[in-house]
């Protein structure tokens, strides 16, 4: 059994995490196979092999990452990007993440788990973004939580044609514009008031940030929609769309944004006793107001 | 073709339209068969033959209602009842509802589309709500819009344990929780601040009415989640469960609350051109502020 | 120094606190004075002079209060019936509530305060509403947290015309309509989206509860307005006004409900060193997300 | 009597609705004088005498502004920099405005109630906003609206420590931060979720966009509150103060932010029969879904 290590390489914790696992899994019958920049940062670039992040996914059996969401979001992208079916685990360092729930102190049982292959698979939703400009592809990219249009800070306020499946939807005045997954529905999209969906419901949602039309609400469309967003009167040049909050692409006027759900989904694994619910309550501190 | 029609008894021109329809139908090779209250509010109990709104489901290949969303809930709730699968057509006599999309001025082109069949289908989700008091099932009801738990105007508040799929999920402390259909996304639920979702998203919701706890959101939950409310310290009697607001159930003290994906669907006609988006636009008056 | 005590008869432990309280003033040449159920409760009522709680406030230098903001709540109330400027001094038994900022563990650190004069007293707000039932005034009464319209379990909305000195304002249709102080700000006022306000802010809170109008948003006027509620087409019996949460008075159809800033002011004690902005982050748990 | 004009250049009806004010201004005794882009792209600045906008506010009696609600902000900008007196009064070309309350069709009506002084002042409360930079002050302006602290569309969000009167008050993680006049609690405040405050009320809004922690609800203050806005971790450079949406200072790390009332307020005119709550009625649609 080969696996990925990845960590993030600014977090020593991590860093720590990731020796103590590639030196267990190496002790135990499977091959740590390391994302470069974090055993470079750890030191490890000449104890087992490495590769790049892109390179990783489709050289081992699973990837486990090391840091917090947005480290597992890297791993993750990276998987889909290679169009493998590589499943990802994540362990968190800090704070429980909606997509790390893997604990330090549980990492031991959790690599047990993997070993056994006494994990649960979750199979989620990826959104596909194309950037097309005067009708080129200028960006292709997959997201696992949101692709989010919004207004730099020399904006007033962004302007956005929906459309679903060919058909016009609405007309969004607003600091920006969220298309999340179920996954994403912990993340950006609830602090702009978006609801939570269960990671089993097939949706895709709309949230708009701050919008100046008072009856512009959050809009749970099926997984299948066709989203097509229009910037309208795009004058400055800094309006953003961005995949996971981690990719950026600058828009420029008449640019339209293409989502769709990808043709593949990610395989996100658990080797704990957490369940979605658990983690919501734990993450929001559910009645404990 | 056996067509139903039921009015809202107290609007004039609910009884006005309904007359014409029975006309218009009567007069091309149709069978109007009239919601027997309707018939006698508008004096027409002795022109066509009549049946109760139960029956008139099992007599009858379509229902069209004049009134308003509460009028086609409570024709809705008849046809579910009757485990028959009538469709159900909606005309509103004042403003457009998310139901009753067909207009008093668009009565005759909706007939012919009705008659020649040029409508369409909608298969809506029914919750099904069962109140269990000591065991035994005291209440079984569908819903097309909602179920929703009420405190009273006694009441300060009510507290609810919520499981999903034998799961505890949340403790609710709130005004009430509202359990909604995608179509009834756009009732109840839209003003306790919940998302607006498109019917064909196979989804349940579960908004809570003024929540104490500020992190309690609008949870979105597959359709086929099995739910139950357990509401917690029930001194007063002044909490009751209501089913589309047309039917409410006072609770005592340890009853539980099911609530499942109903068997079968409403089959909602549309016979006209408005979309669902369409009427979100009309309705909630997008892009006008 | 005549100091009175009030505890939540159902709380053991804010009867003890209470007994604590007056052994430790009776041996520090302070007069404990009982409010009579709670002395009866504690077994007390042979021990220390006992009065009713509105006897209580005219009688004394300054009430403490054992229990929650309840408690303290109904002592206020009383303390502003007597129209007295009695102060009032909360201690909680069970978590920090805005009102009754003394933990148990605080409380001799607190009646030393006292009994040196080194607290802090917070003039706050109080607001009279009065139902006015053709032409005569049915009730009239002091609120420190709110007044608020609500309709009943049988109701749909109610719908509520609203003046403010005399000019028309708005026509809400909501579950309900809170009238809040600053100090009523963090109570139901929260749970229903409106803002926290300071209560050195002169002001009065309007906030619709789960409004049908999406665009009917909490509403703060100056302190000095007039306010009229006009609920209409008051069908059913089963719509309250009720004041602070405690006192409840069911509306009839054309009852109208005048709200005005009260004449006197509520002397809130303080004893510790917490100040509104810390008790504001252990409630509601800021930054611990 | 001397008028100061000011128009949107950009708008031709606001040009014409000026080139209009100023013929009737001079045929009654009424001395116009113009801004000078206004006049110059209006064709009209070898007809009247015109000043720069910021020279204007000393020069004349009042000064009237064509355009929408930014027209009016930036001659409150103007008049309030110049430390005089000078009232305003706004027209709007579109649609109405909350600070712009004149039609073009009650131009000549709100003409002659300025000339006969038929007017209404409202002073309205102005923040100043200072930036300070290593114990300097980089920045110091006035605003009628808001003062508000954005990311950029590089940043994932920003992290603020505010403290008022010198006490740490909370710590912010969100999209921004809107610290908001009364005046301004209509403009952005009300996108971001915060109340509206009627412009009587002597209180500043904190109202923070998009927040991550879910507790974090809008703040009303004291007018009088000293806040100063300490952003943490600030390692962009794309983080911005803006002072009513017109003028953007690039904040650089450990630059504060101090906010106070100013000393000076501003004079707004009402020529029309136009109240507080018939505007927010009118833009907001109350009572019209």
């Amino acid at each position: 059994m080969r696996v990925g290590l990845a960590a993030r390489v600014t977090l020593p914790d991590a860093l720590s995490a990731m020796t103590d696992a590639a030196t267990w899994l190496g002790a135990h019958d499977c091959q740590p196979v390391l994302e470069h920049d974090s055993a470079r940062a750890a030191g490890l670039d000449d104890r087992w092999p490495t590769a790049t992040l892109e390179a990783l996914a489709s050289q081992v059996d699973l990837v486990i990452t090391f840091g917090g969401d947005g480290t597992l979001l890297a791993a993750a992208g990276a998987v889909a990007h290679s169009r493998v079916e590589t499943p990802v685990l994540g362990v968190n360092l800090g704070r429980l993440g909606f997509l790390t729930e893997v604990a330090r102190a549980e990492l031991t049982v959790a690599l047990e788990a993997v070993r056994h292959g006494h994990t649960r698979v979750e199979m989620r939703l990826l959104l596909r973004g194309r950037v097309l400009r005067r009708e080129r592809v200028v960006a292709d990219r997959l997201a696992l939580n949101d692709i989010v249009v919004t207004r730099g800070s020399l904006s007033r306020m962004i302007e956005i044609d929906v459309d679903v499946d060919r058909e016009f939807v609405c007309h969004v005045k607003a600091d920006g514009l969220i298309v999340a997954t179920a996954t994403g529905s912990t993340a950006y999209n609830l602090s702009a008031g978006g609801p939570i969906v269960h990671p089993t419901v097939d949706a895709v949602l709309l949230t708009p940030i701050a919008p100046h039309t008072l009856t512009n609400r959050p809009l749970v469309l099926p997984a299948a929609a066709a989203i097509v967003l229009r910037p309208v009167d795009l004058q400055s040049t800094d309006v953003v769309v961005t995949f996971d909050g981690q990719y950026g692409v600058p828009l420029e006027p008449d640019d339209q944004i293409h989502i769709d759900r990808a043709a593949q989904r990610l395989r996100l694994l658990h080797a704990g006793a957490r369940t979605h619910f658990t983690m919501l309550r734990e993450k929001l501190k559910w009645g404990h107001w």
